[in-house]
């Protein structure tokens, strides 16, 4: 896994995935104390930063195995991404979901082309539903963070905010990164490291979910105790991965931990200074910014806004709770 | 007026106003039930395309004019693009506004480094407390769109259009533009009719503010009846204007006439796909093409999103009402 990898995905990237703006505004450099830049990744398509993983690591597939099909377990953002990502490519993708999955989810994937295969969480084996189609269909697996290829097209992201700062004479800032699994967190940090040195990446993690700021603590991959439970749905990951870890250890600064009312907070103020939709996970990098300034240093903070994919009436609540 | 004050705009503008992106999605496609691609201008600056005009005027004036500042009436959109031109520009803005603006308004125009004056609107006149200022200061009155510099800088929305369609490979189109005094409207045909002379702009407006459809209709500037009393505030002008109006007489197709609801729908949709937040006014566009695309030919509809200075509870009728 290094720094080629992100410059190949982000080839194949080209043209496919949307160049999403770095917004900013004077009000939340106010909040903020620092100028604050927020990468926009919400605006990608389906929703989030997942679309340039699954990107990535399909158009680098062989063509005869492209053909069979992909298959991914997410009810989430990857799913979506995954989707889509199979559908552009002319081929098939199989998106193993909970049967209780809510049936919004259920329908979009459907819409983006994927083929829906739902299981009962009780009775059913996931994974034993997964590597069966995969066996019989020769499907190949899309991983949600830990593939090297995943991260090389989340890495995408870094390139862009390296050459998007540079361009307005930013070359050193702290970089926050809403931080599940760590593939996006990774890929930023890979790709930074080559282009923009100055610039620290911290992971942006909830409360009760902040495996990846206390393993950076102690050196080794911790787990959190709980599974569910959170409104930042798109990162409470158990753990972050094998391949990611290494490279969160090597090149990241701490993490930065916020609670979820920090994140309905940030959701509110993107609502009215940056006008973009975030959803509670993709709001935990801003969310530092906003509200852990102490924790940063330098007068320049970057924060990836991952996704935008929330329901109404958690945006509701958000606005309810903080709008102005 | 002409398209090389566009260009000339443009290149005035290049760097300091924001190049919003062209954002689109499968669903709403469907919706609409041809291609719909959004500009989303709200991402500009101040939230609005307005700062593309001021920034066009002030960046124009004769450096020793500038530098004794401008001045604008407004309470919205315009205002505060004036503000931050002006600011950039390192010189002052004066901003008449009446004093019973909503608070919110007055302080963000305030927080861009604007003075705002107030008056009364039942025992003052605004144009008299203005023309003194501009007297006894200087000032240069930098108006909300009868101008062909405003109009130029506008048309800088129009030139980005053509670009970012010709590297999706789109060439003709339905472009539909929410419509006030006319400015972007006229700015955005003047350029297209250049770049993109296959594309046929429309003006959208609300129900009861549909003057620029009726002018288009009749062949001469009509007035609306009613001069207040629509959420889509941000473009209920009286009527277009003197340069305007020739300039959508020449260039335009017919008006798209939407309700006030089919913009707050318009605004639940571009929240759920798009992950942006619309103003009613600035949904007028989008209303179009999603929910009037009988009145559209061919296979492809561009929306600008104009503007999205909406406050939260605008914002959660919308979504208590057609969120999902």
């Amino acid at each position: 896994m290094n720094y080629d990898m992100i410059q190949a995905a982000a080839q194949r990237l080209n043209g496919k995935a949307r160049v999403t703006p770095l917004l900013s505004s004077p009000f939340l450099d106010d909040v903020a104390g620092r100028k604050v830049f927020v990468k926009a990744e919400c605006l990608q398509h389906t929703g989030s930063f997942k679309f340039r993983g699954a990107w990535s690591a399909i158009s680098a597939l062989d063509p005869d195995l492209r053909a069979k099909g992909v298959i991914a377990y997410s009810s989430g953002n990857h799913a979506q991404g995954v989707a889509l990502a199979a559908r552009e490519h002319g081929t098939t993708a199989v998106i193993i979901m909970p049967a209780d999955a809510p049936k919004l989810k259920i329908e979009n994937t459907r819409t983006l082309g994927a083929e829906v295969v739902l299981y009962d969480r009780a009775t059913e084996d996931r994974d034993e539903i997964g590597a069966r189609l995969a066996r019989e269909r020769g499907l190949t697996l899309i991983k949600p963070f830990d593939d090297p290829l995943v991260i090389a097209g989340q890495g995408s992201v870094g390139l862009e905010i390296a050459q998007q700062a540079a361009e307005i004479g930013i070359s050193k800032a702290e970089v926050l990164v809403p931080c599940g699994g760590g593939g996006l967190t990774s890929g930023t940090a890979l790709a930074l490291d080559q282009l923009a040195p100055d610039m620290t990446v911290h992971p942006a993690e909830p409360e009760n979910f902040d495996d990846a700021t206390r393993s950076l603590v102690s050196g080794e991959i911790e787990q959190n105790a709980q599974s569910a439970g959170s409104i930042c749905d798109a990162i409470i990951t158990p753990s972050v991965g094998n391949i990611t870890f290494p490279i969160l250890k090597r090149l990241c600064g701490a993490g930065v931990v916020v609670s979820e009312d920090e994140c309905l907070h940030a959701m509110a103020m993107a609502f009215t200074r940056l006008k973009i939709v975030i959803e509670p996970g993709g709001a935990a990098a801003l969310a530092g910014a906003l509200f852990h300034s102490d924790q940063l240093d330098g007068d320049t903070a970057i924060c990836v806004a991952s996704g935008g994919n929330v329901d109404s009436d958690m945006f509701q609540t958000a606005l309810a709770k903080y709008g102005i």
